[in-house]
């Protein structure tokens, strides 16, 4: 057997916890070489504890993505956590000779951290019953039939040379004339051709901000909370984050906002609190814009998902002087495996960011780009827009009043979105309730990574309703709250 | 009329050279506010020349991209060029209030340069009777029906997960392990999981390599001539390029080699000569790596491609030190327009490029990932393989002696790969030629941007053979050859 634990049954900390964190040495250094994890009936045999305190620890690893169950298997060591583990790599290449092997830690450019790092979703986060995520799907509930029937088409005759041409870094035309008369103006946006990128989803959009407008040192206000790979593309761009406080009417105007370059905001609804940007501090954030020559970024991920009143018109639309880069995105509106989004900001931009992108990856697919193309034309993306807009607002009529019933504090019921952001006790641990959930079939986003600052904020966590079922939700609060009252309890 | 043109028949440059530049100009300073051109017959009227004159200055313009010919508007000003007109800007966006838009001069990080600018290719170069290209493909000749299918399964049930989901910066283990099994032993390659990330191109994967490997200064070698883009990218990170020569065995072993920390190459066909890199070398670049503690790109974009003997193993396949980093490229070998492309290379390394590409993109879109799993695993992708070499190798063998009929210089025949390399009489001007040869119908690629270092290479062209069908090759190699005489006998 090759779990070396010292479990020490007087410590404050839970012997389930202990084990975890034995196991997770094991598993960094290598002591299961088939990637295996003995059984747990075998493991609490030979360590004298109780299965259920073994069952614990292994819930635990599952959920922080350290394992995953398979078939026949039992629970397997994941691939991504075993590359780090330098013995069991050695082990697994018994016939390489290591004199000569390159000096990785010397060669390497220490690169960007994940935010998420040590919040990993479990790879089957799609077979548990409750899974309460904003940044996935249901897939059960997606248009996979229309979608395959523009992927069809976008390989025939007319449009195969636009699907799998080399574009030499141009986009799509026909999908760019689709956005700037079908989607675009539904935002108050109008466009010409020349203000428009492809990108492959918004991460991109904001990496190729960092590019060509970030040099070392350029201050950047984000909001805090906020989306934390914003945060982190523009911080590894070189630029210095300005974290700027949210509160009921959006981002709070201080004067930190006339000292930086750029502005970078979710107006619609806040990520994560949902919040609407007030229309006074819309004015004033453009009139900053000028009067201290910065630039907005308007995120604008999910605004056609608004249930109460009508979505407010995008930043962009009223910005008569280009001060916004208005980002769009298909990962909320369609699916976020499609990597589709794109920019619409001054011509002078597009063409420097488009320089960019032609060295990073040439294009989008040329085939996804025209198979949505096909999507929007056909009346495909309008269809489904308000079929999902109306299930989205069926889940959002249940999930509030059920959070009003089940959880132990308050929750701001937010006009639109695909989340709710709960704000517990200052003293509640929300990790220790993410991971509880978890044992029970219940996924949710922890709020952590998306505050700056050095002191971890763990009271806060965030119940996205975009892959839960609609039936599921009232069942899935009910364990959401029942746990959060044993931990208060306890 | 809006063309000011002051010609001078006296001059030694011709006529309708000095019509196109002044066309230019007028193009960039916006005096076609419409875009349109005035017809042929119109312009020649006003300046008081043949309309033969305005017709070559006009082809000229359509071969460089500057304008394309649209049904019933003639010939129109194309978008991305109007984009760099500032005049013309201006006057399109009559409403913007000029007070108070960004200085974008100042405001951008300068960014890299397109290698191939001022070469683009015609939009609807598909068009052309004759594509001598090898970065584009025949769609016709294409299994169009074959991906459908596999891009409709891979939004069904059981794969619609992985392909809608956000998968976190991890790729599609089906496809991964597709690879693994099925493409990469054919080059000879035993990879695990852990050694394989999908990127979106060689393109990105260069780009990935330029982050996590290149400081400012790390010296890289490269083929001259070679693969303009790597060049670019790698330059952009802050590389400093050391060119080192191509002769009838690859790249030439100089000391140089032992100086860098990366070397780049396409030892299968090398990009443009298509000379094969021979064993000895092989075997020599490897000792060096370990030796000088530096690292070897195989850029391995087409080796299925060979006509001639069997396709070599990859460098990657004899390399026992994890030095060799192996770049596969479906570009080629299905479509460009697909955006896919994979490394091999050590787990330290492409866990770090992971990071990387976590932050730009996320990660390839899923569907297209899964869809490519579903292509191979269904046996499509090996059936296209063999079909697709077939058909080049007919391809090859047409234009092999073509190409010593009608071109007035040797050519090396290649034993594989998608393009003949045509090093013309040092005084040729082989731009001349692309132009004059557009006006027949008749594309191909021009040398120049291919090479490095200041002095331009004008006397080379390559002739790719990817793109154009098969019973085309014959005629077109014919109009390249008189063509060739003339601006010889000229």
């Amino acid at each position: 057997m090759t779990v070396i634990a010292r479990l020490d049954p007087d410590s404050p900390t839970p012997l389930y916890r202990q084990l975890r964190a034995a196991l997770e040495e094991s598993i960094s250094a290598g002591h299961f070489p088939d990637g295996r994890l003995p059984s747990s009936r075998a493991l609490a045999t030979e360590l004298g504890v109780s299965r259920n305190t073994v069952n614990l620890a292994y819930q635990e690893l599952v959920v922080d993505g350290y394992v995953s169950t398979q078939p026949r298997s039992g629970l397997v060591v994941n691939a991504e956590v075993a590359r780090r583990a330098p013995v069991r790599a050695a082990a697994a290449r018994p016939e390489a000779p290591r004199r000569g092997r390159p000096p990785w830690d010397e060669l390497v450019v220490p690169g960007p951290r994940d935010p998420f790092e040590g919040l990993r979703l479990p790879a089957d986060w799609s077979q548990y019953p409750y899974p309460f995520l904003s940044a996935q799907i249901d897939v059960e509930h997606f248009p996979r039939q229309a979608l395959a029937g523009a992927l069809r088409e976008a390989l025939r005759d007319d449009h195969a040379v636009a699907s799998l041409q080399d574009s030499r870094g141009q986009d799509d035309p026909w999908l760019v004339e689709q956005l700037c008369s079908r989607v675009l103006p539904a935002r108050g946006i109008t466009a010409t051709p020349e203000d428009v990128l492809i990108t492959s989803g918004s991460q991109q959009a904001f990496y190729l901000l960092g590019r060509a407008l970030v040099r070392p040192g350029t201050r950047i206000a984000v909001e805090n909370p906020g989306w934390a790979d914003a945060r982190a593309i523009l911080g590894a761009a070189g630029g210095e984050i300005v974290p700027v406080d949210v509160d009921a009417g959006g981002i709070v105007m201080t004067s930190a906002l006339s000292h930086v370059r750029l502005t970078c905001i979710t107006p619609s609804h806040q990520l994560p609190t949902g919040v609407t940007l007030s229309i006074a501090r819309r004015r004033e954030l453009l009139d900053i814009a000028v009067a201290s020559n910065s630039l907005i970024v308007e995120d604008d991920y999910d605004s056609e998902l608004r249930y109460q009143g009508r979505p407010t018109p995008a930043l962009k639309a009223i910005d008569t002087q280009d001060r916004v880069i208005y980002l769009g995105s298909l990962s909320k509106l369609l699916a976020p495996g499609l990597r589709l989004g794109f920019v619409v900001a001054a011509p002078e931009l597009i063409d420097h960011m488009r320089r960019w992108r032609r060295i990073i990856i040439r294009h989008p697919p040329g085939v996804l780009q025209r198979a949505l193309a096909v999507f929007i034309d056909r009346g495909d993306y309008h269809r489904w827009l308000r079929r999902n807009r109306a299930t989205m607002k069926r889940k959002w009529a249940r999930i509030v009043p059920a959070a009003a019933e089940h959880l132990p504090w308050p929750v701001a019921a937010p006009t639109g979105g695909l989340g709710l952001w709960v704000v517990a006790d200052k003293d509640f641990d929300s990790r220790q309730l993410r991971t509880r959930a978890a044992t029970e079939g219940v996924l949710l986003e922890q709020g952590q990574p998306l505050f700056c600052g050095p002191t971890p904020v763990t009271n806060t966590f965030r119940l996205g309703y975009a892959a839960i079922r609609e039936e599921r939700i009232e069942e899935g609060m009910t364990v959401i709250g029942r746990l959060a009252r044993q931990i208060i309890d306890s």
